[in-house]
């Protein structure tokens, strides 16, 4: 009952229509994503959140393969199942082979792990970094 | 008293000074930073913890500067502040130029909201990811 | 084998059956949620878990349906399923809207993405916060 | 010589300006806070966080004072010492009594607990909740 | 002005001087630490905190020692500075030495890497986990 | 089909097999878990995790039953399901009891909760824990 549940493309209003059709368009897709269909109950969350990640994805000085895995290296260490799972596939789609994501998950448990390493021992920054 | 304490390169004994030896010879610097004098107080943890970021690191089917993003990304994430400032810096050092940085903390504060997003909506994994 | 198993009313001892009845009571169900089940296999847990929360959601200076807003947010940002589909229910119970839920979202969301900028910016505290 | 610097209004762009006088007006505040002289140095990154940040914590079903609230939960859970400060003053500028600070810090304190019992005792969804 | 400010000793009220008393008597110490003297601001709270940390970090099914290292565990895999020093400092009055310290930190590393590793690769639970 | 996959034993490089070997034969085993069965996707992270994982658990300053209740403690906080399951079982087959088993989430909760406390109340570390 309190589940959010998501709005299919044929029940859209006209103002989450508008933004699925460019998800669609942009992406060069059928249909969207669940994370769009559960975001389309808020249409003013669902269009910001849109413009966002079109505008912060988007070609610039790093590409779109490079951001599509650092997407999944926060995913990965925030546990997010879902954000793993979709931007795995977006970054596969986007060129990342079986070797770079071996690599992509061998940097992220490193840097988790010596994140803990310099919390635990309390190591001052060095005058070099500031 | 019961803050850990350094040991400077001075002072280690034989199987520290190999690996700070090993740290200044591949990075190519005149000291290690005070992460390794900090973890010199574990020889076996030095060693281990040095081995394993310096095969993670080195050039693969990823190369080491989309890697020191990487690590960038996994630090702010987890509010490592010294993980951040060591790594930022190693960052420019490979090449992040400022609008590198600037697309970089917007990748990283995008999926730190998205994955929040993907949690509080439930959002169910695509059949497609699977 | 090892995964920790629910206890039922029927099956309790007088010390958790008295924990049990005060949650039905004081909420005004038939029935305890799995979360107490659970934690029944211990019952000094449990009984220091019920009140501890019993006293911190009761009516304050802030209201019960503001903490269950609040509640969520932590379980959103920590990305615990059963605590966000919990208290997403007893927020519901309280009063949360649908809209009240998406703004909540968009607030988790937003302090989520802006708590890495600050981060990785390495912002300091302005004096005035001091 | 890596810290990210700020950027102080004096030596603002145009279309930095234009964000900063935003921010004073809508706040009505002599100076825009440190946060915002550091994301300075990304225009594009500023002007989007402003204006998500302008719209989300408006007035809507939630109040901006429980806004307020949920900003300190969120930032208390990740630890980011910056926004606690930041999002502490602002709540206490909206109105948050010692009482309400002391309650909001126990709701937290609690759900960041009940959050790893869920996870530890590997708690199943109730029924109720789907 | 918005920071929360400590209570000394000799400025509690009776309620709260109950609980600095019993803290000091419990642990030996001439003054509570100043974790208490900030959490004594909210009398409610600092008294269920004081009576839950007793309870919980008494002599049981494990040692008093054994549960520092665990406080230890969580506090780094968190970054809580505040909580880092101060169990760390209770850790080695309860016993821990430096290569106790040097394995405690080793496991938390290792932990915090092969979580984000089971997170990335999605491993499914082992049926004889369940 | 961006899912990771499991290699099976039969369907090894004797790269890999080896790995497998030492890690039936260390934990006396008929066959590995899926960890392993996902990792080996990567031979080279494969073999680095498990020599590291070797290392860290064995016998040493702290004793292998109380590393796995320090890996289970960081396992629930960071919420990671797979490793909450696999880090229980190896606790339960080190000697866990469900006594243990309770002391040692309740001491998580804790933690996790005095955690959020310090933070929120930016308690100032002691200058005996320095």
């Amino acid at each position: 009952m309190s589940r959010p549940k998501p709005i299919e493309y044929a029940d859209t209003s006209p103002q989450v229509r508008v933004v699925f059709d460019d998800i669609k368009r942009s992406r060069n897709v059928a249909d969207v994503n669940n994370f769009w269909k559960y975001l389309a109950a808020d249409p003013a969350l669902l269009k910001r959140t849109w413009e966002g990640v079109k505008e912060v994805m988007a070609e610039g000085a790093l590409s779109p393969p490079t951001k599509e895995l650092l997407y999944v290296a926060v995913s990965v260490t925030n546990g997010c199942g879902y954000c793993i799972a979709s931007h795995t596939a977006s970054a596969r789609k986007a060129g990342m082979t079986d070797a770079m994501f071996g690599e992509l998950m061998a940097v992220v448990g490193m840097a988790n792990e010596t994140n803990r390493l310099a919390n635990g021992y309390r190591v001052p920054i060095d005058a070099a970094f500031e």
